[in-house]
């Protein structure tokens, strides 16, 4: 097979399905258009002779049976739906690598000895209803199907009538458990940063996705008019904020990579030219691979917040609404990828994944590990995603290798 | 007469002119309140004795003729409009003072050797229309008609149709010239800020009003993934501008009163959690009352924020959109009023304006100085606005017998 066209059609295939008039696309969980990029994936899985099978709750499986040691499954995927208005290769381009890989596998070595799955996952965004994961989740059988019988989308349409309507209801294996045949999992995704482009390289492999902390911080001072009100007699939030943010990224830069610090919403009180703001609410986002750093670093900007607000009188509110712990990625499964990817001769680096992905849901569970391809300036969820097709069709190719080395 | 109650009396009379059924005030210029606290504020002036005129625009002055020098003309005064839903004293309280002081001092002394005159202004908000100050740089001659036949309010309501609807017209007095008998103009007026109030003190006698310059800064960097974006590898403009105002507040105290330095408004885009933001919009407002410095100053101020952002390569626009000079009142004037307060025993100190007055295009052309009142807790331009009854009552004492200074 030629896996330049193969990657190239596609893509192109399936941009098609959920594409949005103005360009990009939009595939939420338990819409038209998912169902459609479910059954067309479902089709291309066949058509390449995998059998395949939905799970209760819409999570599709394309399976071919290993020869000798078909109760163990070497597993690859990724997920189906999108963000709003997102691009073509975020989710999608992890399950079309996988099928590819197979073909391509089946094609050149025959049958496995393992048995080798694809995954296309029902939802990780977290785009149209308040849950996210909910693919991976239910794969691993950790979801909490409770929590989501009284969600609604932003129109009022409930979770589960949605998911009734796209043929779908989790009622159906109420009393199934997790399985045990996944010996190892590898998801192909796009970097969604620019280090790979950055630094010239063509694949990232992936052995840890950053932990995350997330924060809603509010400071509360005095509106004072800008003009009468001497610079002593001010209780000056943005100030206040200005300072924070200064020392806090200048301590994350002194800190170095992996740390990351981002303060990307600041909405000030009455926000206006001549008004001293009386009140400021800001977000801070902060992410590191190793948990104890994340505690640490992030428990000690909040004591530096505290003292800089006290210092001027300001009343403080930290909120953390999220704290998720890094999730490292399985050392033998990286190894197998990183030797592949060296015989290959490809330009790589072991890296971590800033951004969530499936496989941090998969992990705790099966040995699991990541395939990066580089992102053309770092850009995602957005209609202007995209990556070089050499460097799509090298992913695949350090898929299917992996593969081959984990199943045959 | 019982200073203390005509004043809490007319106070709350006018305050029922233009209220709003949630509290505070909304009188806008040729609105019916507006041309119904004109008309009562006539009707003030002609119970105490004064003759009343309107000039072609909508300025009322009520005259009483002087004994011995007729053509010298004493003047206090301020502008009966104000800010949507503003307060009852904003403007108001400078008229309402003006009267009583003229009736105090008839009924105590009897008729004047200079003529006193009390201007009640059509405008300075600028709350309608896009111009402000139309009242006194009417009484001064120095308004742009031309420029205000083309505005309209927010409905779409045309600026002369207004004024005509009102009863006013500017064409009737289209070649008039500047008055050449004004020796004096005194404006009483709340203070709008927390120093009098900060310090003890019943009177401000204002001897400066505050140069501004105004500017909107825009940041232009790059947008972000916040998880998997380096810090090496990020143009964050949020970070750029919490340098920016930390270094630039720092310095403005460091300056000392009576530099104030405000960074109102901010805007990052697209200011959400997890992107790093690739623009940020804000606002500066800096005021002194010595031109050179003010200049001396935002001009350095310029200065680091280019280099700020150039040393992280990020564009920058700096516009600055305002620059108004720094007034001056007169000396004599100021000194008549310190003498007066003084004599009275009231704490009182010599202060400059950090907001704009009606007394700072009148102050170019006749000897002009002003006399604050607290504001409680400096708050104005809101329904809370608020100075105590016993304050009121000194400031009106004050004016009067500055008046008696300057007229008798």
């Amino acid at each position: 097979m030629n896996l330049e066209n193969a990657v190239k059609d596609n893509i192109e295939f399936f941009s098609e399905i959920g594409s949005d008039p103005t360009g990009g696309m939009t595939r939420l969980l338990y819409t038209k258009s998912w169902v459609e990029a479910q059954n067309a994936v479902k089709t291309k899985m066949e058509e390449i002779g995998m059998t395949t099978k939905f799970d209760a709750i819409g999570n599709l499986f394309g399976r071919v049976e290993g020869s000798e040691l078909p109760n163990e499954t070497v597993m690859t995927g990724s997920h189906v739906d999108t963000v709003v208005n997102g691009g073509t290769l975020d989710g999608q381009f992890g399950i079309t690598a996988g099928y590819l890989a197979v073909q391509y596998l089946l094609e050149k070595y025959g049958q496995p000895k393992r048995s080798l799955e694809v995954i296309s996952m029902a939802e990780e965004e977290g785009s149209r209803f308040p849950t996210v994961f909910w693919g991976s989740k239910n794969f691993v059988n950790e979801e909490n199907r409770a929590a989501v019988e009284d969600i609604a989308d932003a129109k009022g349409v409930k979770f589960v009538d949605a998911m009734r309507e796209s043929g779908f209801d989790f009622n159906e294996d109420a009393n199934r458990g997790r399985r045990d045949d996944i010996k190892a999992f590898v998801e192909v995704h796009i970097e969604q940063g620019n280090v790979l482009e950055n630094e010239g390289l063509q694949i990232g492999v992936v052995n840890n996705i950053a932990g995350q902390r997330r924060y809603t911080i509010t400071l509360n001072g005095e509106s004072n008019h800008a003009g009468t009100t001497p610079m002593g007699y001010r209780k000056d939030t943005v100030y206040c904020f200005s300072k924070i943010v200064s020392e806090a990224i200048d301590r994350a830069k002194k800190a170095g990579d992996p740390l990351v610090l981002t303060f990307g919403r600041v909405e000030p009180k009455p926000n206006t030219v001549n008004v001293v703001p009386g009140e400021t609410i800001f977000s801070m986002d902060c992410r590191h691979t190793d948990a104890q750093f994340l505690k640490d670093f992030t428990e000690e900007l909040e004591a530096f917040m505290k003292e800089t607000a006290e210092a001027m009188e300001i009343a403080i509110d930290i909120n953390r609404w999220m704290d998720e712990a890094p999730v490292p990625m399985d050392e033998e499964i990286v190894t197998v990828i990183e030797n592949v990817v060296k015989e290959q001769g490809f330009k790589y680096r072991i890296m971590h994944s800033g951004a969530g992905h499936d496989s941090q849901i998969i992990a705790p569970h099966y040995p699991t590990a990541m395939i990066f391809v580089p992102s053309i300036k770092g850009i995602s969820h957005n209609p202007a995603e995209e990556t070089k097709l050499e460097d799509l069709v090298e992913g695949v190719k350090a898929l299917a290798e992996s593969l081959y080395k984990l199943a045959y």
